[in-house]
C-alpha cells in the first residue's frame, strides 16, 4: 500500500498520513477547539491575508485576467470575516465520526457494529476561489481527515497565507499542523504526483471546470469523486401550472447562471407548447436569457421579444453557465426522459406538473443526483439541503451522490466483539 | 459522459445500459420472479452446464493445471444445485432499491428524500470459480443493476453455458436478457476496453489475485472497488486469556488458509511472550503451520515441535494463503498498532485481550475494514455478518468497506418535492 518514490509531494502526503492517524481518534471537542482557533486566527490576521491576496490580484490584472475571475480571486476584510464565520458554522455541526451506522447481535452472540471513521488523507484540486482553501480544510478537520490542498497558481500567495494561518492555529490548539498542507510546487507535475499517490492519499476531490475534472478522472490512480458538472433540465409537463412553470424556469436559469445547479435546457410537452412557449420566451427575455431553440420552439419566436437562435446538437450537451438556455418541444414525458438520459450530466432535473402519476414516473425514470418536482433546480446544494456545508456536489454514483456534507467525508469500519468466538 | 468508440465490448456495455434503465424501476416482485426462474433453469439445465464445464476441465488438465485450481473450476450436479439454492437465498433477501436513507422537511417546506437506486451497469472481472458468474449476476439483478461478466478464459465454456441459462431465464421472466452479459472476447484487450468504458460502466469490481486487482486499480478509468487482499493480523495482548488466544490464533490461521480473512501474522505482547509463544508454536505445529519468526519468537523455538524459519522483511507484507504465518513479539499495544499500520492490507485485525482499555484503544487506532475483539479474523464475511450474500470484500475506503451486500450495489438519489418553490 505504500508509494516509495520520494518527491516533495509524496513527502507531504506521508506527513499528512501521520497527521491523519493522530487526528482520526480525536473527540469532537478537540477538533472543534482547533476550528474555533482557526476562525479567531483568520480574524486576527486578516491584514496579512489581504496583503498576500493583493499580490495575486496585481499579477492577475497584469495578465489581463477578466474582471469576473479577478472578483472571484479577491479577498477583502469583509470576505475574510465571512470565511471565518463559515468556519464557526462548521464548529456547530455534529461530528460524523463515531456514528454507528448499523449494529446488531449475530446469531452466535457476536456484537457487530459498523462505525463511521475518517477517510484519512483527502486531496482537493481546485481553481481560483481562495475561500475553498479554508472551507475544505475546515470540513476535513471536522471529519478527522488530513487535507492536501492544491489550489490554482493564480491564488498561490493567498493560499500560502491562508494555510500559514490555518497551520499555526491548528498547531496552537495541539493538533498536528501537517493535517493541513498546501501541495508543494506550482507546476502541473505536482498535480500528477498527487493523482498517482495511491495508498498515501485516500480520495481526490477535483473542484472546478470540466477540463480540470476530466483530467483528474482520467489520470488518477487515487480514487476520485467527480463533482459539479451540471447540464440541468427543466421539463414542463402537459399538466403543469403554467405560472409556476414560468417561475421555476426563470429561477432555475437566471437566479445565478454561473453555478452548476442552474438550468441549461428547457423541455416543453407538445400539448402545452402553444400556450406555454410564448410566455416562457417572454419571461426568459425579461431575465436577459438567450434561447437556443429547436424548430418547434422557434416556431413561437415570431413576435416574441426574446433573442432566439437555432440550436445545434452541441447545445443539448452544453453547460452554458451564462444567460443562455437550450429549449426543445418533446412529444411527451417519456421523450423528455429520453432526452435527459441522452444529454444530461446527471446533476439535477426538474419537472413541473400537477399530475401525480407524471411526477412519480419522472422521479422513477430520471437517473440524476437530484430530481425536483415543482421546485427549482437551484435547491441542489448542501446548505439548502440542511447539511450545513458542502465540500462539493458529486455527480458520480460511487460513495457519494449529490451535495456532500461531513458524513460523505467519512468511511466506516466494522467492529466485531466476541468472547473467544471461532468458526 | 458517452464513449463513442464501438467495439464488441462497448456495444455490449451500451446494451447493458439500455437494460439497466429498464430494470432499475422494477419492483422487487418482478426481479424476484426472474431470479426464481434462474434458479429453476439452473436445476433444469444442469446436464448442459456440467457438459460445458467438462470441456474447461479437460483443457485445464491438458495444460497441467494444479489439482486445487481444477477443483475450483469443477461443476458437479451437486455444485450446480448448490448454486441454484444460493440464488433462491438471494430471492429471500430484502430489495435495497427504494429504501429511504434520509428524509426531512426543509425549513421552506420542501420535502427532501434520499432514496437508494441501482448503480446501473456493474462490471465484474474475476478468476476461475464459475459459481461467481451466477452469484454476481443474481446479486446485480436483485439490486436492479445490469452486469457485465468477464470471467477467466479457463472457465470460458462453463461461463458461456451458465450465462446462456441465465439470459434465457431472465428473458422468459419478461426482463431484458442484456441485463446479464458475458464480456465478448477472451483476450486481454477486452479487459482493457471494459476498464476504459467510463460513462458506460458505473463500477468495476475485480475479484481474484493481487495482480489482477492491481492491474484494474491502476488502469481503469471506470471507478473501481478494490477487493479482497487480506494480510490479517492477530495481536495477543498482555491481558489475554491464553487459551482463548490459542483458539483464535489457530482458527484465524488454519480453519481455511486460502481465503482473504485468514490470519497471516501473529503479534505477541512482550509481557506474555515467555508463556504464550511456546504454546502458540505447539498449537500452530499441530495445525500444520510453518512459522516465519522474528528473533524474539525464534528464541522460543528450541525444543518446540514447530517448524520455525527466520522471517524476512517480505514476510510481514505477505498474504500467504497457505499454512504459513509470520510472527513477531512487540513491546506493547502501540507497537502492535504501528506494525499493523505499516504492513496490513487493511482487511481484518484481531486483538485478544481481557482489558477493556486495550480493546478500546486497539479498535480506535487500527484502521482496517474490520477490527475483531476476542473473535477470529474469519468472521469478516457477508454471510457471517448476516448480509445473506456478498459480492466481495472491499478493502478500500470509498463507497463500501468490508463485506459488500446488496445495499453496497446501490447508489442514492435525492428527490426534492415542492409547491412551486424557487430561491
Amino acid at each position: 500500500m505504500t508509494n516509495d518514490s520520494t518527491t516533495p509531494v509524496t513527502q507531504a502526503a506521508h506527513r499528512a498520513r501521520t497527521a491523519a492517524a493522530a487526528i482520526a481518534p480525536l473527540p469532537r471537542a478537540a477538533k472543534d477547539a482547533a476550528l474555533a482557533a482557526v476562525a479567531d486566527a483568520l480574524d486576527a490576521r486578516t491584514a496579512e491575508i489581504v496583503e498576500a491576496n493583493a499580490k495575486d490580484i496585481a499579477k492577475a490584472r497584469a495578465a489581463g485576467t477578466p474582471d469576473a475571475i479577478v472578483d472571484r480571486l479577491t479577498l477583502t476584510p469583509e470576505r475574510v470575516r465571512a470565511i471565518a464565520s463559515d468556519v464557526r458554522d462548521i464548529v456547530a455541526l455534529p461530528d460524523p465520526v463515531g456514528e454507528v451506522v448499523r449494529g446488531s447481535t449475530l446469531p452466535n452472540g457476536i456484537d457487530l457494529r459498523q462505525v463511521r471513521v475518517p477517510l484519512g488523507v483527502v486531496g482537493i484540486i481546485y481553481e481560483a476561489r481562495p475561500n475553498v482553501t479554508v472551507d475544505a480544510a475546515a470540513l476535513c478537520l471536522k471529519s478527522g481527515n488530513a487535507v492536501l490542498l492544491r489550489g490554482s497558481s493564480s491564488a498561490y500567495e493567498s493560499n500560502t497565507a491562508l494555510v500559514a494561518v490555518l497551520r499555526d492555529a491548528v498547531a496552537a490548539a495541539g493538533l498536528p499542523a501537517d493535517a493541513v498542507q498546501l501541495v508543494p510546487g506550482e507546476s502541473r507535475d505536482s498535480v500528477t504526483e498527487l493523482m498517482r499517490a495511491r495508498g498515501l492519499v485516500d480520495v481526490l476531490i477535483p473542484r472546478g471546470g470540466a477540463s480540470l475534472i476530466k483530467n483528474v478522472v482520467e489520470n488518477s490512480t487515487v480514487p476520485v469523486i467527480e463533482t459539479g458538472t451540471g447540464n440541468c433540465h427543466v421539463y414542463v409537463d402537459a399538466a403543469a401550472d403554467l405560472d409556476m412553470a414560468v417561475d421555476i424556469l426563470v429561477n432555475s436559469k437566471a437566479q445565478r447562471p454561473s453555478v452548476c445547479n442552474a438550468a441549461e435546457t428547457l423541455l416543453v410537452h407538445a400539448g402545452i407548447a402553444d400556450v406555454f412557449v410564448p410566455r416562457a420566451l417572454d419571461a426568459l427575455a425579461d431575465a436577459g436569457v438567450t434561447v437556443h431553440a429547436d424548430t418547434r420552439i422557434a416556431a413561437h419566436a415570431e413576435g416574441s421579444k426574446a433573442t432566439v437562435v437555432a440550436a445545434t446538437e452541441e447545445d443539448w450537451e452544453t453547460e452554458y453557465l451564462s444567460y443562455d438556455i437550450a429549449a426543445a418541444v418533446v412529444d411527451d414525458l417519456d421523450a423528455a426522459v429520453a432526452h435527459i438520459r441522452r444529454y444530461s450530466s446527471g446533476h439535477t432535473e426538474a419537472i413541473v406538473t400537477g399530475s401525480q402519476p407524471a411526477a412519480r414516473r419522472f422521479t422513477q425514470l430520471v437517473d440524476s443526483t437530484t430530481v425536483a418536482v415543482n421546485a427549482s433546480t437551484r435547491f441542489t446544494d448542501g446548505g439548502q439541503f440542511g447539511f450545513g456545508a458542502e465540500i462539493g456536489i458529486s455527480t458520480q454514483k460511487l460513495h457519494a451522490r449529490g451535495p456532500m456534507g461531513l458524513p460523505e467525508l467519512t468511511s466506516t469500519k466494522y467492529i466485531v466483539t466476541g468472547d473467544g468466538h471461532t468458526r
